[in-house]
């Protein structure tokens, strides 16, 4: 999927909704425990429920890693299964991976080839283009890298300056952008400071941005829609828990619904109010 | 396992011989292609052969992923072998995690926690902190960070400098030394370039650093020996296609023991020589 078509995607629904699928087995409703593969159960009932409001799925891998052999065999599964009924949907694997040569071409084709392909796999770039390069050579899929994080200890690193004067996202940023182009790299860019959002856009204009930490606050999703959407809209919001365990009840994957379509309706209106 | 611990095996041994299991579906001998198992079928008969002269074992998590649900059973099945038959041994598991939060806790609870635990996981530090802070939480447990890496593009951030007039591998190295100690952090640190091994043993003299990169040369071994070796060795020397694929006969897992029983037999006069 190219981003063309990704923004195509997000004006058919009016949503740039993507809904983390941290699925943990600890946390499934009562309902599920007996089946076969409750993970699998619970994701696809999640998955039907918000599908209509959803512009991108992202199965959160250590969920999955958690539960050895049978947990990868359910990510496996729901992969599958989004493929197979929602075609459309941007299904991004967030496992954060960053090796180098044969290991990054393995991990590339683990999550890019055969019937469990996803379109995107997010990737750390501390060890530089290395990493990224073999996702890059697969037309039409994407690595989505970190740049500015919104978690504490980003002031460690991420915020350090460098001697040119930029903060180490920015040279992070600055030299990626060169690697690919907007049709196959993405960002990871925290939502906690709306001013360092302007930043990131005005370095990369045109690229999509991979937004997580955004919950059904009103507030800090229009902040997000108006210092980072462009011209084709450019971001993909996530929310995980916040509508995964909207409910833990028989009614859960009708509340995970209820709370996708809510955050949707209010996309609806920031695409209205911020689309340029 | 503490640093003591591990030093006492290298002193045992005799060697400070890390062997990387990036166990290869497609290069397996011939006479493994109708095993159940063949990936652990192969390292299994390697791990025979190499066990009285490595004193690490280091599954490369890509390896096993590639094969999905079957590959992370291979992988589960190696490490609790190695357990079972050689609990002296050190297991790094080359994952290169890097998140944060409640995915974080989670990679550490699947690498740390049930019957194929190991000891260490390698970790990318671009995040900060909270990636490595619930590794850290485990006694006896190790986190291994991404430093310098020997890779081409370690130059797009790794050499770049900072304000400060550090590289970013240096304030890695100032900042995250402080998040544990020498019983529960170690460095990958690349071995292509001896003057660096030097800065960075300066910067960390009691940590354990973990030495991709070196063949059977006994060249580089010996500058890496020179430059890295502290008082209790401080080495972890990997070395992979080198030794698990150095025959693709029959005579494999022997030919394997043979390159094995060579890298520790120069190890042996290098302890001679540079243990200070």
């Amino acid at each position: 999927m190219n981003s063309t078509q990704l923004f195509e995607q997000i004006c058919r629904k009016r949503s740039f909704l993507c809904v983390g699928l941290d699925t943990d087995l600890a946390k499934l409703p009562a309902c599920l425990q007996d089946s076969e593969d409750s993970v699998f159960a619970f994701n696809r009932a999640v998955i039907d429920a918000t599908a209509p409001y959803a512009v991108s799925y992202k199965p959160n891998m250590a969920f999955y890693e958690a539960g050895g052999a049978e947990g990868w065999r359910s990510y496996e599964k729901t992969v599958s299964y989004i493929r197979e009924h929602y075609p459309d949907i941007f299904i991004i694997a967030d496992a954060k991976r960053g090796d180098i040569g044969n290991t990054s071409r393995l991990y590339a084709r683990s999550f890019f080839e055969g019937s469990s392909a996803v379109d995107a796999v997010t990737l750390s770039p501390y060890m530089g283009h290395d990493t990224a390069a073999p996702f890059l050579e697969y037309e039409g899929r994407w690595a989505v890298l970190l740049a500015l994080t919104s978690n504490g200890s980003a002031a460690d690193f991420e915020l350090q300056r460098m001697s040119s004067g930029d903060y180490l996202y920015e040279t992070v940023l600055r030299t990626s952008r060169s690697w690919g182009n907007e049709d196959n790299i993405m960002y990871v860019v925290g939502a906690t400071q709306a001013a360092m959002l302007e930043r990131v856009r005005a370095l990369v204009p045109n690229h999509f941005f991979l937004v997580p930490g955004v919950g059904a606050q009103g507030g800090s999703l229009e902040e997000v829609a108006r210092y980072g959407m462009n011209s084709r809209c450019g971001l993909l919001v996530n929310s995980s828990r916040g509508i995964i365990y909207a409910d833990s009840s028989e009614r859960f994957a009708e509340a995970a619904g209820e709370k996708a379509k809510e955050l949707a309706c209010e996309m609806s209106r920031l695409l209205d109010t911020f689309l340029k």
